[in-house]
């Protein structure tokens, strides 16, 4: 049977800052610079979530992909969009809204919810410029 | 003498609430909805500063991009990047800030910056599904 | 008052085959090709919509672009997404569905329903290569 | 010895509809809603190519892009551009014309054509939010 | 009769140096830095060609747009695409090879050709973050 | 630990000619065709550096990306920006200035300067169509 990954791209916008609270503000400034600033910067987020599996001879589909984005819409971005990862979003509590810290979180909440194909890659771009991937490892 | 068009393309983020002051908390959710969410959220916006003028035969250049981008990042960006339009930004005070109304706060400051060239057109994206165009009109 | 031009863009699919009707076959192969395929071909089209007009000071908004959004969804993209030009939709009847076409089309259903904003521009990219804009003249 | 991937971009637009002809027409449409449209619909779809070998030291190339390029259009894109997958594209004859689907029977059609070096991923957008890719396993 | 802009996008990549031959070594590095570097640098160009005129009724296009890539990249594209703006491009001699030179000499090249549409547009992106308009005044 | 990868982009535009001095002109002009254009063309290039790494809890980051664009610009982009690969680049005299061999070459230079995060991959875009991807294999 042949494997493939299919992924679902969704947008969110969020407000956050970077800010470990065991350390003082002084180290905080050191550390993140403008990503500190106390009253928040926010992004437009993409979100690419890449599931893998057989491909069902039913239906030609690994996964439907409408049922995957409304999974991630009802589980993950209703609750960050138009949020502050910082004072809203209570999965993320006690961690650094760091977007690393993010898709790792997201990963937990989006993992036990695809089966029975498994979730193998979510990439989270911050800006333009810069993205992270995680792979649950 | 023909009259060329050149633009710079900019990027910055910023938090911000969309919120009248002047309306109660009930009609501004009414208005708004998610974006009046009283902890922020934010966006990557993406700023196209045009400007027309002669081709300087010297330089073959209407203005040097090199500088028109300084300009705009001493004046604009550097004062909203990381920052709350709400809360920080001194030219946006007393203004709901919309894509609208930073377009035109944005034309204020730069359209005096840019002679003997002439501010004719600023882009504002604030997702990559909307942006807002000023002419200054 | 500033005018401010406000756009929001949308994206659909569709089927379409470029075809004279009152031409023969082989005209219409002569004349468009790859295009005139009878077992039609599709694109991903994407939508920008223009509406420009004062900043009302009360939202700071020219026009709620959320509204903006459900017009065109209802009067435009429900009525063509995952259809064939050709076939499904009534308001492009007795027309070849050249982008050209199709964007005079939309301007006459989205036009009177944006007031008091006025329409000013839009533009159909049926290809990552290709676009056509209509400015209501 | 440096093993380098190497991809080429390509696109093409075709028809489709999302169709299991052994199931009745109800059932068809309340697993593919709308993708199911009798009349078709379409896509103008993305297509990287990534095969992976030993950089030549003789040219400074995995393969020749150039190559690729001609051997992909030939063996593929002309065989799908405006055309459409249930109807006219015989390697597709008894699939359900999905991404996944189709991105298996082009890898059986790019795979034997790349030698010496190996085609190691394909990546199919078929909007600007969904992707599939095969690897081959 | 409708008026409908339509636009074809076409890509080429060149070496330049930005340098004025009539000043001094000195002053072309002080005007000019990094774009006057002696042994070239070069960029991959992004050219939006727009006419505009009524639609013809029994095509439905204003002009096919192969047709105008076809005058394009004969006339053009064929004579700048891995060259050197320089050295190699017989309508440019004389010129030094900044964008707004370059799409005012594009414009004298294709504005004779679209008739009976009418070039009303040349957009040339030189960079994914600066681009040039002319608009034939 | 959670394992992330994080990436910066960076861009650079450069100079180039696709030659092997140990062959005939005629042999290269064969094996390049317009890539061997004597006076040199070249590309807007867009390079994604990845690095993998444990998420630091003091920071939420595995590498703070503004470090790595300061490293990256220092040992790579500022050596390549606005240059000529062929007769500029120190680190890739004797060698053929492919996509291939540039990235390999990138690689060699960044390796060593990101721990004790983990370079893992870089991609390097040579136009909006064609990239090329290393490992470290």
């Amino acid at each position: 049977m042949a494997q493939v990954t299919v992924t679902r791209r969704l947008q969110f916008n969020a407000a956050h800052r970077v800010h470990n609270p065991a350390l003082s503000d002084e180290e905080n400034r050191r550390l993140f610079g403008k990503c500190n600033h106390p009253n928040w910067h926010g992004h437009n987020y993409t979100l690419d979530v890449s599931v893998a599996g057989d491909i069902d001879p039913r239906t030609g589909y690994v996964l439907d992909l409408g049922h995957l984005k409304r999974i991630v819409e009802t589980h993950v971005i209703d609750r960050v969009d138009h949020r502050n990862f910082n004072l809203d979003v209570d999965f993320m509590q006690g961690t650094i809204p760091t977007s690393e810290n993010i898709v790792v979180a997201f990963w937990r909440v989006i993992a036990p919810l695809v089966a029975p194909a498994r979730l193998t890659r979510l990439v989270l771009w911050e800006t333009p410029n810069n993205y992270v991937e995680y792979e649950g490892r």
